[in-house]
């Protein structure tokens, strides 16, 4: 490790909310079409956050889920009715976190103080948080709405540094989005990129400082 | 059509010239896996030029087209080679013309101003409009160099509006690109939506003033 962070900021879904647990759900709305509408879903998604950010035309990522989903349903050819969007956006604020971001911040709690940075909106954030009882494992959950951009835009990754009042490089950003990883770390972050499965390292000019396979991993390192 | 636009100005990747024209030369480089690399690097290309412009990363087309190829062929398990990369750099510099783009250029020459805006480098884009013999057809290429960001940031659009002096809905604006097509109506031009293909409009907030299947379309709405 470069040098042991002061704080340990970490991206919230897909790093530790798991955004395809919502394919149960959607299979069960769409047989046969689950997996492949929850992978279409978030590709729209993170792309309408980049989208609107550049065209100056924000809108929470509440709003962005909904049209999303309504988008990729129709390039889908099925129908999204307004139940099947309110199911869906129910799901989103239960996803499951993934087992190791569970024993990770288990073992972290209290060792030094854990944020969440996150392109959620506040009221989305609190209720996937407290879904899986870790409302109480972080000092701070911080949202982009206080930015009104979202990630990768710098303005975001302030928000972490403005919170604690550390130099940028004290900061630890764990994030699995290899995306957000190159972001932080242009920005100045020290990054762990979270390589569940073995992705290539994104070609945007700022390679992560650690490349880990899973949060058990940052447990080690920052022991 | 709302009133008759003073000037076209159209998009040059997916719109004039076919993006997965490349498909042959990477099936021959990589049998069986032509048409998905084609589909994968188009998508991760585009992602890049996001989100350089959303870090302030801005680096240009030629760049990040190498870097999407590169990331793109580690995904999927295949080796791009220095040659490799040089070979395909060089048949995006000699993409095919769509069909219906050279006949509508044809049938507009002349009548009013045309113009490309488009994310190439100039260098780039230079090379693709000569080897389809369209120089002539054009009164200006204008590339985001010029803005040192990618669309659909508004600077990139406002490059239109500083070239021909015009009121941004006297200029008609002319994609295949749903996501450009929205940027360019929030920017306040006049928009037509080439659909070549059915896709649903983008949930972008800003729905194109017209949807064509085609750029023959576009002649007939313009006579």
């Amino acid at each position: 490790m470069r040098n042991r962070p002061e704080v340990l900021v970490f991206d919230a879904y897909g790093t530790i909310f798991d955004v395809h647990s919502v394919t149960g759900a959607l299979e069960r709305l769409y047989p046969g079409k689950g997996a492949a509408l929850s992978q279409a879903w978030r590709t729209r998604q993170l792309e309408y956050t980049w989208l609107r950010s550049l065209m100056h035309r924000h809108a929470d990522f509440s709003q962005v889920t909904a049209e999303s989903l309504r988008v990729t349903c129709a390039a889908h050819g099925v129908e999204c009715t307004e139940a099947a969007l309110q199911a869906l956006l129910r799901t989103y604020r239960e996803l499951a976190p993934f087992p190791d971001a569970l024993t990770a911040l288990g073992a972290l709690r209290g060792r030094l103080p854990l944020a969440i940075l996150s392109n959620g909106a506040p009221e989305m954030l609190d209720a996937v948080v407290r879904h899986s009882a870790l409302d109480a494992a972080f000092d701070a959950v911080l949202s982009v709405e206080a930015a009104g951009v979202f990630k990768p835009d710098p303005s975001v990754y302030q928000l972490a540094v403005d919170r604690f009042g550390t130099a940028r490089d004290a900061i630890g950003f764990v994030s699995s989005n290899g995306w957000d990883a190159a972001g932080a770390k242009h920005f100045g972050f020290q990054v762990f990129w979270i390589n569940r499965t073995s992705l290539p390292v994104e070609e945007l000019g700022a390679a992560p400082d650690h490349v880990l396979r899973s949060l058990d991993e940052l447990v080690e390192l920052v022991d």
